[in-house]
This record gives C-alpha cells, sequence and structure tokens, in this order.
C-alpha cells in the first residue's frame, strides 16, 4: 500500500529541552557516542561500524543509468486492480505520500494508457501538420528539434483525479485519492511557434491533436489555448520523454485536463470546428442532474492536498510535526493555501515554498503540534484568479453525483488518537 | 561516446519557403501523406501503418518504477578509463550533450567517490551533532524528517570539472569536458534550523562535515556559510536522494565545491578553527606558480558551455539552428551571457530561460545560421555581482598551470566545414 521505507525510529530516549524546537532526537548522554564517532574519524575502524563504513563501496558506472536504493523499492506506481477491465486501458498513481518539492521523478510520475504503453521508434516518428494551413508539413524528431526550444515546469493532473471519491471516500490511501498527478520540466517547441511555420489559414480556429498508439486518442483544442501556451515536447525533467509519457512527443497543454496532452503525437489538424470525437463526447464529459453534460470542462480548478500526515505515513506520537502539501491551478499560480485541524471550522494560512509556478505543484507547510485528540486536517487553495477550492458537498450541490471528472474538493483525513488517518467525507 | 540516439533525418525533400523560420520539414505534396492521415484517424489501420499503431501496448504498472526508452541506451553516465587508478575513487559523468532544461534526472546525475558508493541502511544511519553545542544530538532519519522542510533547486559541480583541460584540449567531448555537474531540486532541512536545536557555543566558528563511507569523507566549513544557505537533504528531484548521491542524508552547500556537499554524511562537529583534513590539504588544493597553494577555494565562480552544438551532437547541413548552452554561477544568479561565433571577437547576447535561480543552471539560446563555414563558438557567463567568466589564457596567467581545481574558462568548439565540432584552446 505505498508506505515507503520505514526509516527506524529514536535510538535513544528522548529529554525534555526546553529549548527544543521538536523535543526530538537522542542527547548524547555521558560521551559515549562522542567518543565512538570521534575515534570513526581515525584511519582505523573500531568494531561495531557499520559495514559500509569499513568496506569500500561500488565503482562509477556500476550502474550507468542510476537507480534507487534497495531500501526504496516500495516507492513506486501502483494500480488499483478493480479500477478497469485491462490493464491496458488503466491508470497507474504516483506516490504522493513519499515525495517532496514540487517535482515528480519520471520513474514515478503517473500513467494513464487508453491502448498501453507503446514503444515508438523515434527514427521513423513522423508529426504531420496540416488541416486549414498555408503550407502542411511532415516533420521529423530531428526537425522539431531544431526550432527554438522552450522549457517550463507544468503539473499534468488527469481529470478522474478523486474521480472514485465522488459520491463517497472509499479509497483510504493519498496515492489513489490524489496520484493521478506529476509535475515536471518539460522542453519542446511552442505550438505557436509550428503553427507559424505552416501558417494558419483566417478560417482557422480549433486544432485536432492525435496520437500514434492504436487508440489514436484525439482531442479538440481552441486555437487561443493553442497559440497561448501549448508545447509540443520531447524532454521531461532533462531527459527524453519516458515510453509512458508518450516517447518520443506529445502535446503539453498546461493546466487542462491530462487527456488533452495527447501522447505520441503524431498528427495536429488545423480546423474551424470541434471534432467530437470519442474523448471528447463519449468520455471526459460529465452528466449533470438536469441530464445534460458539461462538455470541453478543460481546466484543472485549484486543487490541493495534504501529503503528510495521510493514511500511508500516520502520526508516530504527540509532538510537534510539520503539515506538508500540494496546491495547484490549472488557471495560474497558487495565492494562498489554508489548513485545517477541525474540519473545517478553524483555519490558518500555510506558508508557500518557492517557487510559486504557475500551473506547476506549490509545496505548502505549517508545523502543527498533535496533542494526541482526533483532529480531522484539510487544506483549501486559492489560486491568483481568487478561485476558491471548494467542500465536496458544495461540488455535488452544483453538478450531483454522476460525473467522474474534475473532483477538485477540499480532502479530509482524520487523525485518530493512536495516530492513524483515515479517508473521510465530511457531512 | 555518448551521441544519444540519431533521431534521423528529414523524411522528404526541402522546399525552400520565403515563410519557413527554419526552412526545414517535408511539405506534405500532393496530399499524399494527407490522406494516409485522415484514414489513420479512422477506425482501421491501413497497411503501412507503424506496429505501434497497430497493436495495444504495455499495461500500467508494467515498470513500476520506469525507465527510459530503449532507443535512448546510450545516454548514459560514462567515466575515462584511464584517468583514475580505481573505479572506486574516481568519477562518471554527466551526458549534458543529450539533456534539455536545467534538471538533471537522477539517473544521469554525475558520481564522484572517494571510497566507491556506499549502500548505507536509513533505519540504521544516524546524525550527530556535537562539538562546541550546547546539546549534543544523535539523530534518526525520521527525527530528521520531521523538522521544518526546505525544497530548493542547486546545481552540484566538482571542482574539477575541466581540470583535464587546464594545460592543454584533450578530450574531445561536452561530457568529459563538462559533465561533473548536475542540477537538481534538493529537499531537506536548514542546517540552521538543526545547529539551533543543539545551540551554538559563543566560540563556535567552523563546522566538520564527515561522511559514513570508508572514506571517511570531511570538511571544514565556515559557520557564517552554514547558517546562511545550507542544507541537510534526504530528498532529489522528489524522490529519496540515490545511493550514488549520499542516501540517506547528505549536505547540501549550495554554489560551492561539489567534495563538500558530503554524502552519507554521519556527523557535524561544532568548532573554532577549520580541522585542515586531508581532503582540504593534499586534495582541492591549487599550486600556484609562486610555490603556494591556494586552499579553501570553495565557490565555483561564473561559468557557461554551450550545449548544442558540441562534438557528441555536431551540425547536420547549413541553415538555422538554435545555439543552446548551460550558465551558473556559485556566488548567485546568472544576469547574462553573450556568445561568440568567432572565437571572442564579436559577442552577442543570449536569451536566457525562465527560471533563473540562484546557484542554478540557468539556459540560454540564440538563433544562429550557420552557412557553412568555419566558426569558434564561445559563451561566456556573467553573474548578478557582476564578474565575468574568464578565458582559459586569463585564468593561466594568474593560477599557472599546477592546478586542476576550477577551470571555469571559456570553451571554444570549433565547427569545421563538414559540420563536426571539436574542443579547442585559442592561443
Amino acid at each position: 500500500m505505498g508506505q515507503g521505507v520505514d526509516r527506524g525510529s529514536s535510538a535513544l530516549p528522548l529529554r525534555n529541552s526546553r529549548r527544543s524546537l521538536l523535543r526530538l532526537g537522542a542527547v548524547v548522554a555521558g560521551g559515549a557516542m562522542l567518543g565512538k564517532a570521534e575515534r570513526a574519524a581515525g584511519e582505523t575502524s573500531p568494531p561495531g561500524e557499520p559495514e559500509w563504513s569499513q568496506t569500500i563501496g561500488a565503482g562509477v558506472v556500476d550502474r550507468p543509468y542510476g537507480k534507487p536504493s534497495e531500501f526504496e523499492k516500495d516507492v513506486i506506481r501502483r494500480d488499483v486492480p478493480w479500477l478497469t477491465a485491462s490493464k491496458e486501458s488503466s491508470v497507474s498513481f504516483t506516490p504522493l505520500q513519499s515525495l517532496n518539492g514540487i517535482i515528480t521523478p519520471n520513474g514515478l510520475f503517473f500513467e494513464r494508457f487508453h491502448a498501453g504503453r507503446v514503444d515508438v521508434d523515434p527514427r521513423q516518428h513522423r508529426l504531420l501538420i496540416h488541416g486549414l494551413v498555408e503550407r502542411p508539413l511532415v516533420l521529423t524528431m530531428d526537425d522539431i528539434m531544431r526550432f527554438p526550444s522552450v522549457s517550463r515546469i507544468h503539473f499534468i493532473e488527469c481529470p478522474a483525479n478523486g474521480g472514485m471519491e465522488w459520491r463517497e471516500a472509499q479509497l483510504n490511501s493519498l496515492q489513489f485519492t490524489h496520484g493521478m498527478i506529476g509535475c515536471a520540466e518539460w522542453t519542446g517547441v511552442a505550438l505557436s511557434t509550428l503553427l507559424g511555420e505552416v501558417g494558419l489559414k483566417k478560417e482557422a480556429k480549433w486544432v485536432m491533436v492525435e496520437g500514434a498508439d492504436a487508440a489514436r486518442m484525439n482531442r479538440s483544442l481552441p486555437l487561443a489555448k493553442c497559440l497561448d501556451d501549448c508545447l509540443i515536447v520531447y524532454g521531461q525533467n532533462g531527459e527524453a520523454l519516458r515510453p509512458e509519457q508518450g516517447y518520443p512527443l506529445r502535446i503539453l497543454v498546461p493546466g487542462w485536463e491530462g487527456n488533452v496532452s495527447v501522447k505520441w503525437l503524431r498528427r495536429i489538424k488545423v480546423g474551424d470546428a470541434p471534432w467530437y470525437s470519442r474523448e471528447e463526447t463519449s468520455k471526459y464529459t460529465e452528466l449533470m442532474p438536469d441530464g445534460k453534460a458539461r462538455g470541453f470542462t478543460w481546466v484543472n480548478e485549484a486543487k490541493s492536498v495534504i501529503t503528510f500526515p495521510c493514511p500511508e505515513k500516520p502520526v508516530a506520537a504527540p509532538g510537534l510535526y510539520e503539515i506538508r502539501g500540494l496546491a495547484w491551478s490549472g488557471h495560474g499560480k497558487i495565492k494562498q493555501v489554508d489548513v485545517s485541524y477541525d474540519g473545517g471550522v478553524n483555519w490558518q494560512t500555510a506558508q508557500l515554498h518557492e517557487p510559486i509556478l504557475s500551473k506547476a505543484l506549490t509545496r505548502f507547510a505549517l508545523p502543527w503540534r498533535w496533542g494526541g485528540k482526533p483532529a480531522l486536517l484539510q487544506s483549501r487553495a486559492i489560486d491568483d484568479t481568487g478561485f476558491v477550492q471548494p467542500t465536496i458537498a458544495q461540488l455535488r450541490q452544483v453538478r450531483g453525483t454522476n460525473p467522474i471528472y474534475h473532483n477538485n474538493s477540499i480532502q479530509t483525513w482524520q487523525v485518530k488518537p493512536d495516530g492513524s488517518v483515515f479517508d473521510v467525507q465530511l457531512g
């Protein structure tokens, strides 16, 4: 269940020091540890030193492409076995409970496939740009990489993130309630540059993007968004895109629901109307209480979640902790995050960590002294448009209980007296 | 030689379009390609479609911890076999020629060991803080992670980066001339927080940090730097530190030569004078022409390098390209980067890409129309203190030819008429 490794607990009894920040850690008693450490700085290894301090380790390029420590083997992407009929049209979740900062390492970035992960040969891959353009083009990867490059840090979130909790709290896991998100530094070409290269006809209003996988995943995008901030990307956190992220080429549509950032991108067609493709009609729409469906609900609105504590990372014992979490908005930057210890009755403003980037994950933190009583932890994001993250009750009031997508509601973590943490929804 | 994959070249003949930005890419002729792509959007796969468009790919969590594409198998860290007597006290280099943006993925971050890469058990690992402190402490990893966390994007560069080129240009490779550097988002605790926890005695002026590997790598740091911006880090690009980066704990000394960012950190001792340890006396000092040695030369001063083109990434043919590169300074932010096409006679100011962060890699770029004539490409960084990156001749004038460390000189890439690129030094 994605607990990650238990890193051990305090080795020596705690002393109650008035000046201690956290009242943790073992105060060195009688100089015994000091003596041992002093010896360790010398030339000989005293008995009792750990093995790794007494032996020469592995040489360079033992792992030409590096891997995590074996002690981190439980920090992996995981799927929910009952969620989908097949593993090829499914999702694996980012282990947010074990991550720090705002960058999601490529090996842990969530996956969402419609016809499985394909391994595309970049030498054979082509991108066709056509439709209402002056000069249709077929580009190789070499061609694409010659255009002026742009790098930006953005999140990608599947709109189904939290979708299993529209009706009730049924997952007891941060990885599964919020793990369909990742944030990376993406590198590529501005779509506006490529559209400038082919020349838009004056009737141009919409753009269709299509993947090279067997699903031929395709979506319609308004031209204004394409010219604003969309990138055609080949790089992810410095290196080439990973196969599960669309290697060698995808579109990145910053702040919008993940599926429009089509992977294994092979075609861009310019038109004057949307295509109403399968994945924007039968899927990725939301049935409202009045029987109508919301469509083209692209933007992932302001959202946040507390990543510590959480079901996978309970509280060890009463004491001082740091509440940590992530906030993001598809509309721009995060302006403020509030935290509640009592299920939304009282709120305190958390500290936001730099850098605060548009359409990127933002870290927040707040000290929390836990006395051992039950608590209901919540976080609430506000973005720079003034949008305030809603409660699940507010969302249901407007959208009912049919939808799967765009659940950006406030998450409640219930902390029990033993420190265990549960996924709950308040009435 | 770290060439990475050849991503193929233009599939169809180029048309000379007046409005084309780069005059590249294949213009679709006669609608043949169009027709094929239109069919591809339908339900049936026409013959001739690539295999990956006709078959279902791998399911989710096929790779619970992800890996790069097989087509990227040459993008790896590499060592120089003749450089060191053993692989356990050696270095592997980051393949800068294949990277984008400013983040170095953990699997490609350069390694430098003094006694090999050790695999430390985080449950057994302890950090001792003692010396001129009020309350010496032994901390477990759990303890350390409870302190207020900080994440920052910083580079780490070995001061020997470029050291093999102090006397002559002998390597013909960006990976080997500049690859002892990486940049990541690091997460940990401010060292000032930990020193506040133990309480400094008034005589405290220096801090010694010591690793848990068999080298017991240790260095002396002035207290002011420790209180300014040093971090005790456990996270790297979101996940846990990699073993080769000091898992589970290292110190990060932003902007200073890499070896002071001691890995597998087990001990912090506070004192009133430096320790003059092996690695700050017999090593990591520089013999000057007058017979004296420069010591404690911690800061990596402003430096830059062009990453495209470079020996591993030659120019394909005359045409319009984008010169790309990286700049950094251990003193703060990069203010400006200039590029020369003629070996330093004329300079043009490059565009800096956001984000421009203190003591982090910064990307620069500049369009370059290459007509097929010989060129001498150079980049020159200026940081926000006004420091200007020197030429190798200027460095030698001041420091002679004995040193290995802190070669931050301007790199010259010679472009030959056939587009090949060579590492040269100008007289």
